[in-house]
């Protein structure tokens, strides 16, 4: 292995940061992972560049022999300038968070990526993609997005926000979504809102219950014992309860992945993608939130688009992110060479 | 201008073949246009070969001097094989029309593609989206589809079927398609399922207005008095009409902009196209459609890909298949040679 040919990928979240030496097949030479003290954007930069050295170190490489150094991050990210638009777990809006980094990675060239775009970029540079130049990544977890790669292309749209699958309109007046519309697709299936729907549920049932003089009420019964209050309701206690017969947990799950479903028909249809890749904390743990989806794919997309589609799921598991952040790195950056 | 540079276009309609000689800015310099006496596969081949024979005579130009030929059809077309899987105006199922046209095309290099992708090429290459990368053309005639550019390449899919965006399900369980579906765009949004539905509902409200004495129904009396019965509807009729304030007509032609709309925001906001080019008979023939189609993306879109979005209209008219069709078979033969 040549060492110039050795990219660093960084995984930016808004609690952790991961950074990993990765060699040109997507295997770990060497990582480190640490909690974030502070989320300003300076020390958060000086944190990404203290995980990439360490990383190096676990590597047995000086930082300064990598190639390039990707980042991956949960954000709207401006085309060209680096510009963070907006990046909820971090709580930042229009930091040049590029720009902080380059003053402190000397003169490593640095890229810097939606975590969508590295995660599909990765699955298909060294996990469940291989090969294939008609992919979308599809991640459902406490939000909703898509990696998007046509013709070989990683498509990130004119100014960087495509993608955006979480926040398209699927129940026209719906449940407030944290982007600011009604009746988003995260609205339903992200796991935050998704738990949040069954909490708003369950008071008014648990409401309507007391006043009936009982303990609990008959919809979402096996939910709220399970867990004590509606307060304490999650996606994931959400699946174990429609599981052991919980009729709330399956309606809301169901509806989830109905939605879930015609938007994926829909998307398929229109891109006629040869892989459709389905992950995500909240989509992995719901087998039933997934049998929905996928049904309604079978049901709903294109017949000649569906005879093309292969479904499948994300194969890097918890190295996606750093795995996909260098190796897009490590093409973005020959590509402007 | 240098003859090898030279590529014929032909437009394949149910109905008429219109071919021309392209220059590469997308000049038409000599064109032909004829019925289709037959809409047999190897009839039709002959007339297309014709077709572009005879437009090379206008042009003072032998047709063996072409660089190549490009066909645009309303079809489902095999990527790879040129077999067209589906053409309804046709009539066609799995027909290699690509073989049968090679086979009294002589040498030449031909192309075939689907009408949708030559619109957006065409456009692209010497309409309204010259310079434009990220590039969507919608057309809503009497089906609905779309011709996407991302990244300076025509994305048709894994398997040529991309772009179906008249058969994403809009409404669950809604109206039929021809498609065999329920509920897909097109079923509203297309001209003659748009005014199907205006006949079904006339039929009703006929029916009723007349058990009850009255020569006309409250609602549609306007489209209904200027048509003079339910069959004759067409969507042309409707606009006519609901400019004159028929209210079935209204909500009918704001039902399918709204629908439209929402589809269109929701295109907008996985792939963050600069350009949306809105086009087609129906649409262009429907201010009250087109306000409202627009008025969903204005609604509907995310913010950031609303921000990078312009919307405009087709520009090459008459001309865009013939066009069209030829640059995108220069385009096309280009990159394979």
């Amino acid at each position: 292995m040549k060492r110039d040919e050795l990219y660093v990928g960084v995984d930016l979240g808004g609690t952790n940061v991961r950074a990993a030496v990765i060699d040109p097949a997507g295997h770990v030479l060497g990582q480190e992972k640490h909690r974030l003290l502070s989320r300003e954007p300076p020390q958060v930069a000086e944190a990404v560049v203290r995980a990439a050295k360490t990383a190096c170190g676990a590597a047995g490489l000086p930082f300064a022999e990598m190639k390039g150094m990707g980042i991956g991050i949960a954000a709207m990210i401006e085309r060209g300038t680096g510009m963070v638009l907006n990046a909820p777990n971090l709580g930042w809006k229009n930091v040049p968070f590029l720009k902080l980094l380059q003053a402190r990675a000397g003169r490593l060239p640095l890229s810097i990526a939606n975590d969508l775009s590295v995660a599909a970029w990765g699955e298909r540079a060294a996990g469940a993609g291989r090969g294939v130049d008609d992919l979308v990544v599809v991640l459902v977890g406490s939000g909703v997005g898509a990696g998007i790669i046509l013709g070989g292309k990683l498509q990130e749209g004119a100014s960087g926000v495509a993608g955006e699958f979480g926040h398209i309109l699927v129940h026209p007046g719906g449940r407030s979504c944290g982007c600011g519309q009604r009746g988003c697709l995260e609205a339903y299936a992200g796991g935050h809102n998704l738990a949040a729907w069954a909490r708003d549920d369950l008071r008014i049932a648990l409401a309507a219950a007391r006043a009936a003089g009982q303990k609990y009420p008959a919809l979402g019964r096996i939910l709220l014992e399970a867990v004590g209050e509606p307060d304490k309701v999650t996606a994931a206690a959400m699946e174990r309860a429609a599981h052991e017969g919980d009729e709330l947990s399956r309606r809301l799950l169901d509806e989830a992945g109905r939605l879930l479903g015609i938007a994926l028909a829909n998307l398929v249809t229109v891109l006629n993608p040869a892989l459709l890749l389905l992950g995500g904390g909240v989509l992995i743990g719901s087998p039933r939130m997934m049998r929905a989806a996928t049904a309604g794919i079978d049901a709903h997309a294109s017949k000649a688009s569906r005879a093309a589609l292969r479904i499948g799921a994300p194969a890097l598991g918890d190295h996606a992110g750093v795995v996909g952040a260098a190796l897009l790195a490590r093409a973005s950056l020959a590509a402007a060479a």
